[in-house]
């Protein structure tokens, strides 16, 4: 606290992300990275950039990334906005196209930083519960839109954090098709691993924007570049707060390494299948020791034993030095552990711990 | 215009950034880039960095970096925030610490960034105008502090831009002793060419922010890094801002050629000198060819001919392939061109086109 600082500054509750220890031999099954380091098509072209020109600021539209993105996905680079990580891009879209004078519609059990970002813009949310078995129902947003309060906004990751769960594309066109006023945002960090992209519907639905990282299918979340998809006038709002927040937000190397892999459509592939082929292993493997296990379709599994409390189960892997993440609030999820999907040496090490501290206890 | 924006986007006015054109063999003196390329040292951080680490999330706080850059300041890790660009760390500064009842005082003529931070965040400011000879009046910031308005914080650049000229830390000591209660942000973007720098008062003015960039004097514009150093109060405020925005602004290859490039000093030195030395020989030049120059501690010059309006001669000198920024507001400094200190062949190239331009006109 000090008398410096703004009022703003006084009300926030900063994120706090997984941890990053740098502990040796550490099994780190807790922050969703990719087990399998980048293309090497993305080193080369990093490294192709390491040079001279680094003197020289990067263009300011990052407008060859954005081609690629377009590209990739069939759109139009008017149709692409691209950031530092999707973090950044997500705290553009919640000032840019969250804040209205409804509430902000988001899942109860959610990414916990879309709470941090509407308490730093002032932005009123209404949080909706998550059905029974953790699904999203859309008839409640539907439905919450529609009553006295109404809906300024919406957003949703799809796959849902830190469920894994995925909403149906036939869904997601009954959402946009009951709420043609109010933007929608899908935050689609793990779509690649099996969900169904709303990326086909942007030029169908002028309220919708679709946000996306290289974090997690890409391997380069050591990068930080995240993008949206959206209508051009979605993109125009974006792109006028970040041009009043910072011109140049990409690197001229990381601009590069992204550029290159948008597109290794090889390598993208043969990843995403390698992961999603490990998940399967480890919901089986877990399901066979006793746990609940939500079907997922992200590059992680949330699960719980009923005869094991979360976190006591977290800190028991973290003494076998495998860490995975487990979260307090709400109490709904707390005896649940998200974990991230690890190379197939991994997967064993975290079975064998788990086996251990199953037999311990 | 779309009515899925938020009132904000509405009321912006984005910052435009000097030109990025792609020009076979045009002399590009308009951003105040470095022309000579960045240590060696810094490139192989980088490609060491450029690796299969890249599928993971750089460290959060940026220890490393921050420990490099309070190592070259004699300072405290806890001094220090480092940012995507000094742009992203003066976006953070706007909000965390400049946002208060009382207006924003800064001088008329200075970053035009500055306006629109204030936009974005909705902060009241107040211009106060440059002294005849196109100094910073320390009275004037002193008399409007304690005036009815007063002010909530101060911010200005310096040496200041675009006019290049600095600020005695005497007189810095004497505006941070008047103004104890509101934050004092001193944007040190040129100092490294002359001025004398503010850092050296962090242990004794808790209100004193001072903002750096690894842009100009680094040679990395092209990087996106930049740092503040201040009491830890003020470290805290910009931090809590940035865990409410993007928890990882810098990337991992950024993040270690900013610690290769704070640790070569001899890099370091030798190119500032070089620098200073062609603005020496570029402002003697101008002055030889009737040029109004002001005393430049930047590594830019700020230059008018009485006999030639500047827009006409930033338009004939871009015919020659030389590329220089020119300001149509205010009118003041309309007939102003600010020129980039560049390589000695490229200020030969300049003069040259200078002479052919002033011969033909």
């Amino acid at each position: 606290m000090s008398r410096y600082w703004s009022d703003v500054v006084h009300r926030l509750t900063p994120y706090v992300p997984g941890e990053q220890p740098r502990i040796e031999g550490l099994v780190k099954l807790n922050t969703n990275e990719c087990p399998y380091g980048p293309s090497e098509a993305v080193l080369a072209a990093m490294a192709a950039q390491t040079g001279e020109a680094l003197r020289l600021y990067p263009d300011p539209q990052s407008s060859a990334l954005r081609e690629a993105i377009a590209a990739h996905h069939g759109l139009k680079p008017a149709q692409v906005f691209v950031g530092n990580g999707s973090d950044e891009v997500l705290a553009h879209a919640f000032l840019a196209l969250l804040k209205h004078e409804a509430p902000l519609l988001h899942p109860d059990i959610s990414y916990s930083f879309y709470p941090v970002y509407a308490k730093l813009y002032g932005i009123h949310t209404r949080e909706l519960p998550l059905a029974e078995d953790f699904g999203i129902r859309v008839d409640d947003f539907l439905a919450a839109t529609g009553d006295a309060q109404g809906a300024g906004a919406i957003i949703f990751p799809n796959p849902n954090a830190p469920t894994g769960m995925a909403l149906p594309r036939a869904e997601i066109r009954r959402l946009l098709d009951g709420v043609p006023d109010a933007p929608v945002v899908i935050d689609e960090a793990y779509v690649d691993f099996g969900g169904e992209s709303a990326a086909a519907l942007i030029d169908r639905y002028p309220q919708l924007l679709v946000t996306r990282t290289l974090s997690k299918s890409r391997a380069l979340a050591g990068l930080r570049v995240g993008y949206a998809l959206g209508d051009p006038a979605l993109i125009e709002a974006l792109t006028r707060v970040k041009d009043s927040f910072n011109s140049y937000p990409l690197d001229r190397v990381a601009a590069a390494g992204a550029v290159a892999s948008m597109q290794d459509e090889a390598w993208f592939a043969a990843t995403c299948a390698r992961i999603v082929a490990t998940r399967e292993r480890l919901t089986a493997a877990l399901a066979a020791r006793g746990f609940q296990v939500l079907p997922s379709a992200a590059n992680f599994v949330f699960a719980r034993h009923p005869g094991h409390a979360g976190a006591a189960l977290a800190a028991a892997l973290r003494e076998h030095k495998v860490l995975v993440r487990q979260f307090p609030r709400p109490a709904r999820i707390a005896d649940f552990l998200r974990i991230s999907i690890g190379t197939e040496a991994q997967t064993d090490t975290l079975l064998a711990a788990l086996d251990r501290v199953l037999a311990a206890a």
